[in-house]
C-alpha cells in the first residue's frame, strides 16, 4: 500500500479548519480530526487555507524564455508582427521547447498550479519540434501535472499551405485538442479555416480551442460561425473560444444574444483578463451558466516581459478587469482559475470532496479573498497526492534544469 | 560626522556596476570602485539593480484596514455607497488613523517606497481626526518618508456645510495640497465647489489634488472648469488631477484638445490605471510632457480588498493597462511610479545622482523590465541614507504595532 498523507487543520476554501486524509492519490477522509496511524506522513498545516489546485486553462508552454537571459523587447505590437518576430527568434535564440516547458511547469508547480491547456505552436517552418518538446514534458510530469496539448497554427493554417497536415499529424501523435486563431484577421479566409479545424475535430473525434482576438463585429461574425459549426456537429461542450474580445464591445444586445446562443451550446470562455482590451464579463457569463476559465497566456516570452505563472495573480487580474470587489466575486474570480478550468478541462474528480483527486494548494492567509489580493508564497502545494512544492519551491524531483 | 554607508557593485538602473557612497543622507560619490575606510559600513550588493525610492503619489493612509481582522466586502459600488459605507464603518471598526497610517508606511517602506502623497479624508462627521493620525505619522517618519497630505472632502463640500471651514483648518494646521473630488458627480454644484477649492489654494498658497472619476463628456466639462480656475490663478505646476477617466474616452479629439491644454498650463495627473475603467494613456502625456504619476489608491479598506502598498505592482499594472510591452515602454511604466511621482510631489533632490537624497531601492533582477513583471521581494532599502528594509522586512525602528 501506498503510504498515507495526513494533513492537520487545514480550512478547506476557509471554511471551518478539518484534517484530511490522502490515499493512492485521492482525498479518502475529511473530518474534525483524524489521528495519525504509525507510517503517516503528518503535515501540520496551523489553519492555512486549501484550494484546490490551480488551473491553467490557456498556456502557451513552448513559448517561454523563463531561465534564459533577458530578452529585450521592440517589436511590433500587430498580432501578425509579434507572430513573426516569434517564428524567426525561435531560429535565433536557443529555444528548446522540451526544456523550456519543462522550466515552465516547474515554476507553475510552485504556484499551485497542476493542470494546463497549453497551446503548442505547428508551423511549416518549425514543424512539429514543438509539439514534441511539449509532448515530451507532458509524459516526464504526468504524475503531478495534468497537461492538455492544442495543435495550435499559431502562424495561419490556409495562408501557410501544409500546416493543416501537420495539425492531423500532431492529433494522430497525441495532441488532445484542435487549435486554430482568427479566421478572418490572420487567415482571411474564415469559411476555409473553421472547416478545416472543424473537419480535423470531427476526423479525429476531439474538442477545439480556438483563439479569437478580433474586436467589434468582425470577432462577432467568426464567433457566429464557430458558433454555427458547433450547432451542426453537435459539439456541445467541446467547443472553447479564447479571448473573445468582441464579447467586450460595447453592443450589449449584440453581446447578450451571443452570450445566451454560447450557453446554449455549451460552448466555453478561455480569459487572460486583459487590462488594455475589451473582455467578456465573467458576472454575465455565469448568470448564464458559460464556463469561463482563465489562463495566463504567454509568460515572459518574446510576445511580453510579464508573467510568472502564478494563476492566484491571474485570479487577481481577473477581478481588477471586472471591478470584483465584495468576497463573492473576488470567489468568482479564483473560480476561473480553479473550478471552471477544471470544467472546461473536463479533468476527473476536481475537487476538495472524499474521492477526489488529491490536488490541493495551501495558503496562509486569514481569509478567501486574501489568496487573490495578497498572493503569499504558496505554504504547501500537492499534486496527486504527493507534495510538489513547499515554501514557494518546487521539490527536487520535478525540478527543471 | 555620520558614518559613512558604502554600496558595492550595484547597477543604477540597470546600467554597468559601480560603487555607491552616501554620507549625510546624501549620494556623495559614484565611482567604478570606491574603497572602504575604517568604519563604513559596507554592504555588497552583488549586481543588484538600483531603483530610486518609489513614489506612492496617490495613497489614502487613514483608509487602510492593514494588520486588522479580514473585513468582508458586500457593499454597493457606486461611488456615493462606497462613500457613505466607510463613513459609517469608520465609527464601527477600529479605525485609528495614526495606527493604521503608521502600518501603511511600515509595510510601503518594505517594498521601497520612500514617498507618499497622501488623501485624508475630512468630512462633519469625523472633523480633523484623520488628518491628526495621518500628521501623527507623517511627524513619526519624516526621516525615512517624506509624506504629503491632501485634505480632502471624501463626503462632498457643498453638501456637507461645514466642510470648507474644517478643510481651511487644516490647511493652517500643516496640510500640503487642497483636495476635491468629482464636482458635478458627488456635490452636484461644479461651481460651487471649486470655488471653494481654489479660494483655499490661493488664501493658503497651496497646490491643489483633485480626485475627478466623472467619465466621459461630464467629466471633460468639470476638467475644463478646473482647467479654467488654474490659468486663472496662474497656478502652473500646482495643480494635479487624480484618475481623470474622461481623458480615456473614446473622443480622441477631444481627449487631444484636452491633453495640449493641461500641457501647456503644468497641469499634472495621477493615475491608478484601473483594468475596469478608461485612463489617461501614460504615452500620450508623455509626448506631451505632462507629469502623469501614479499611486496604489486605497490598499485592503473598505472600498476595496485588493493591495499591498508594492508601486513595482502598481507599475506592473500601468505597463499591462497601456499594453506596455517594449524595454522602453516598461520603463515609462516605471517613471510613473519614480520619476514622474518625484515631479508631482517636487521632491527636493530625487534621483541616483551624486548630491541626490539617498533613497535607493535594489532589486536582485538581470534586467529593469524584470523589476516590474517579476517584482521579487526588495533586497535593501534606502531611504534619507539609512537601511530601512532588508529582503522584504522593514527593519525595526520603523515597524509599527
Ligand atoms: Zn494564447
Ligand atoms: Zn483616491
Amino acid at each position: 500500500m501506498t503510504k498515507r498523507l495526513l494533513l492537520k487543520t487545514l480550512r478547506l476554501m476557509g471554511a471551518d479548519p478539518v484534517d484530511v486524509l490522502i490515499e493512492g492519490g485521492r482525498i479518502t477522509r475529511i473530518a474534525g480530526e483524524i489521528p495519525a496511524q504509525d507510517g503517516d506522513t503528518v503535515e501540520q498545516c496551523a489553519g492555512a487555507i486549501a484550494l484546490p489546485g490551480l488551473v491553467d486553462a490557456h498556456a502557451h508552454l513552448d513559448k517561454t524564455l523563463w531561465g534564459m537571459p533577458w530578452h529585450p523587447h521592440a517589436q511590433g505590437k500587430s498580432l501578425q508582427q509579434m507572430i513573426d518576430t516569434e517564428r524567426s527568434l525561435r531560429h535565433e535564440l536557443d529555444m528548446d521547447a522540451a526544456r523550456q516547458s519543462a522550466r515552465q511547469v516547474t515554476l507553475a508547480l510552485s504556484k499551485g498550479t497542476t493542470a494546463i491547456r497549453s497551446h503548442v505552436d505547428i508551423d511549416t517552418d518549425h514543424g512539429l519540434k514543438m509539439f514534441e518538446g511539449v509532448a515530451e514534458t507532458r509524459a516526464r510530469f504526468a504524475d503531478v501535472m495534468q497537461i492538455e496539448i492544442v495543435a495550435f497554427p499559431q502562424s495561419g493554417m490556409m495562408i501557410r499551405p501544409g500546416t493543416v497536415e501537420l495539425m492531423d499529424q500532431a492529433l494522430r501523435d497525441g495532441a488532445d485538442i484542435v487549435g486554430g486563431l482568427d479566421p478572418c484577421g490572420i487567415d482571411r479566409d474564415p469559411k476555409g479555416q473553421l472547416d478545416a479545424i472543424f473537419g480535423l475535430a470531427e476526423k479525429h473525434g476531439k474538442p477545439v480551442d480556438i483563439h479569437l482576438h478580433e474586436a467589434g463585429e468582425l470577432g462577432a461574425f467568426s464567433l457566429d460561425m464557430i458558433l454555427d459549426r458547433t450547432q451542426a456537429l453537435a459539439m456541445q461542450g467541446k467547443v472553447t473560444v479564447s479571448h473573445a474580445f468582441c464579447l467586450g464591445m460595447n453592443d450589449t444586445a449584440r453581446v447578450n444574444a451571443q452570450l445566451d446562443r454560447i450557453a446554449a451550446l455549451g460552448v466555453s470562455l478561455a480569459t487572460t483578463a486583459p487590462a488594455s482590451r475589451p473582455v467578456p464579463s465573467v458576472a454575465a457569463c455565469r448568470e448564464r451558466g458559460i464556463a469561463i476559465c482563465a489562463g495566463n497566456d504567454g509568460i515572459r516570452d518574446t510576445w511580453t516581459p510579464y508573467g510568472n505563472a502564478c494563476m492566484l495573480e491571474r485570479a487577481m487580474l481577473v477581478g481588477l478587469r471586472n471591478n470584483f470587489r465584495a468576497d463573492v466575486e473576488v470567489a468568482w474570480a479564483l473560480d476561473t482559475c480553479t473550478t471552471d478550468g477544471a470544467r472546461v478541462m473536463e479533468l476527473d474528480g476536481y475537487g476538495l470532496e472524499v474521492g477526489c483527486r488529491a490536488d490541493l494548494v495551501l495558503v496562509e492567509v486569514p481569509a478567501l479573498s486574501e489568496a487573490v489580493t495578497q498572493r503569499p508564497a504558496r505554504r504547501l502545494v500537492i499534486s496527486g497526492g504527493q507534495i510538489v512544492a513547499r515554501d514557494g519551491e518546487t521539490l527536487g524531483p520535478w525540478q527543471s534544469a
